[in-house]
């Protein structure tokens, strides 16, 4: 892992933290997924870019923010990068999975009954440990539940934190509050960066990140064939920088691995054997760097072929409408997407039912793990209904409460192993 | 308590477990209430109602619904009772401050990470001890929260359970979204109850709630007096019960009882000694029959004096504007009342503690206990905030987490007592 203490420490990183904070990840890293044996090449570039996770990214974004481009960060599938792009600008998803900060997040919140996403991002900037945080010009959080609507709040102590608000529901009303809050992060933006947010490239934006979205959908596709051409931890590293990688580069890159996966299945080439238990993970996100139920479950010998996560299908499967000519058009364009994304935030939310039982059929799975982070209430509350659904389709699945920290590996290996013996 | 076995029994209740959960109530009420020396004497009529809780006020709404009237409950301060009284119906605010319920409950909802209100609510209707519910047409929600919010789907399996969207920021399109929510349910109402709602009636029904909520405030501003006329538990006592005796005659007899204390105030006279450890209790609700809080602290010696929750100041404070003529207008300043509460289901809530401190000012308070039901996210990450601003004051504070069981009260008592002594 390449060190570049100059820029860290121009950008007000805490040096020693921050050491602290990589050094366990390129031994993780290794175990975890260059020692997979049959690893299509093209995940080369991944490697790559985990290697210098700290450092040439953030190298280009600091190059950005010296053209006078924004910078702008975000934890969530419903803030519309478009609008970003449009504006000239990078959007990053912030890193959010790991345990590292999180007793320092601890320090500002009251009790521990909260979500370890949330404890973790704000960790990430208290600590200052996380580049992209500090070359950020403001965050983007959401009303996309109780937790981190609140410590929105605080962390706008730490960094500039704009909020949008995510209506609850999808009535039309709430559609036209989603419509005008797109549209006051447009002004936002245009304010804070001096750029003007053109229909032109509004266009372009929403053409380009839709590029993204396809050859996600495109590596997923290949992820349906038996053998899975690519094991489930890879496809979930490749989403979760999809969150912050340059979208033209991200696509010409995954693209080029979509090729290989594309021949290897032709040929009947998989990761693992032919009838591997074939996994669907429903439910909360997978930050990065956040593998461990995957790690669990291949090293156990199943093999994950899709999420339905915000760092899987959530994040990728509605796009936005291309057709917008005027800003207005394409607005209303952003807001539908938003609208059609199942997310528990949303009652009523039964769609998200229909994609699950969907989403095993077209990826022929044998079991789905129900992935929920700690005190994250509403994907918690839709697991009953769900498990009743996939249940009915002769579907097993369960639930699995976790949080970033190890302290509950042996436990969930033992159910993992136990599951996938069942199935 | 009396028996209404027939009328019970038509209801649908579960009357072995109906009697179960009844059981205990006369004694602890016996306690806790009527054993208080130097009682205001208009006490006596919340005596009546809560010795036939589940009596007379049941039968009123048999009647009522015998007469075509509708019956709708409701579980939260921003649902519109204006709405259903100018249909001439009766507004219920639904008992949910019980541990009785929640096993039963709990059978629904996956893991015990949820607020114990949300839970008590289910499980009131699951067990069938609630006569409120089973008399009521529908039940209305909201989402205040990620625990209600989703446990209505859930509900909705057991009663039909509609949803109000409540926005979470105050901006002006949100507040439209909320206008729009008031409309939306009036013309559910008006569907259902076959009703129209004219402004007439809605104009009279809003000057009527908004008494209601003048003697709840000027029942508060007698227990600004030290010593003050009335404990904090019967004060608390007459808000649980505001929210489903007939309106009229709450202000009625809640008049009678003011004209008694200010009289009490006059005199000097008060229900403990001058100098008791006065104290405001700000967070979370306490729905009938919760009253272990108050209990703990007034049978230590403190007096609660003021409360600044939704069953307290958030119940009454903001009024509805009563210049409204076309329904338009009404219901544009229905919406205003909900934008003038400051719930922590909003961000950002700064106005809260600007709430807080000037309670604390208004009720002369020695000090502040953050009550806060378990796993409520919201007003657990508005704590930290909020001590701040008192300490800031110097106003000692602490926070108690707690559900609705007994099996934290030796920890709580020594907890309050030590809290106590400090101040």
């Amino acid at each position: 892992m390449k060190k570049h203490y100059q820029m860290w420490e121009k950008l007000g990183l805490n040096l020693e933290k921050h050491d602290q904070f990589l050094e366990p990840l390129p031994g993780l890293y290794e175990d975890l997924f260059v020692s997979q044996e049959n690893r299509p090449v093209a995940m080369e570039y991944y490697d790559f870019v985990v290697g210098d996770i700290h450092g040439i990214r953030v190298k280009e974004l600091v190059e950005e923010k010296k053209k006078g481009n924004p910078v702008i960060s975000s934890f969530c599938v419903f803030v519309p990068e478009e609008l970003v792009a449009a504006a000239g600008g990078a959007s990053i998803g912030l890193c959010a999975g790991s345990q590292f900060p999180v007793p320092t997040a601890e320090r500002e919140l009251p009790g521990s009954d909260l979500c370890p996403l949330i404890k973790s991002s704000l960790g990430f900037k208290m600590d200052k440990i996380c580049p992209y945080f500090e070359v950020s010009d403001f965050v983007v959080g959401e009303t996309t539940c109780d937790g981190k609507k609140k410590v929105w709040e605080i962390l706008d102590k730490y960094i500039p934190t704009y909020v949008m608000e995510l209506p609850q529901t999808k009535l039309k009303t709430a559609r036209q509050l989603w419509e005008s809050e797109i549209n006051r992060l447009k002004e936002y933006i245009e304010e804070n960066s001096g750029r003007e947010i053109k229909a032109e490239k509004l266009a372009k934006a929403i053409k380009l990140i839709n590029k993204k979205r396809d050859v996600l959908q495109r590596l997923y596709n290949t992820r349906k064939a038996d053998p899975a051409p690519i094991s489930g931890r890879d496809a979930l590293l490749i989403t979760q920088l999809a969150f912050f990688d340059d979208p033209a580069r991200f696509i010409e890159k995954t693209s080029a691995l979509c090729e290989e996966l594309e021949i290897r299945v032709e040929a009947g080439e998989g990761i693992s054997e032919k009838g591997a238990a074939r996994i669907l993970i429903a439910g909360t996100p997978m930050p990065l760097p956040s593998w461990k139920i995957h790690g669990l479950i291949e090293q156990n010998g199943g093999v994950v072929v899709c999420e339905e996560t915000c760092t899987g299908t959530r994040y990728f499967e509605a796009k936005v409408p291309e057709g917008g000519k005027t800003l207005e058009e394409q607005i209303d364009n952003l807001a539908e997407r938003g609208m059609n994304i199942n997310c528990a935030c949303f009652t009523p939310n039964e769609a998200r039912v229909d994609d699950i039982l969907r989403l095993a059929k077209e990826y022929n799975v044998d079991g789905v793990i129900y992935y929920n982070l700690q005190f994250c209430q509403t994907y918690n509350l839709e697991y009953k209904k769900i498990s009743k659904a996939l249940k009915g389709e002769n579907i097993p699945v369960i639930q699995i409460e976790s949080d970033f920290s190890d302290s509950d590996t042996g436990q969930l290996n033992t159910r993992i192993q136990a599951f996938l013996e069942m199935i």
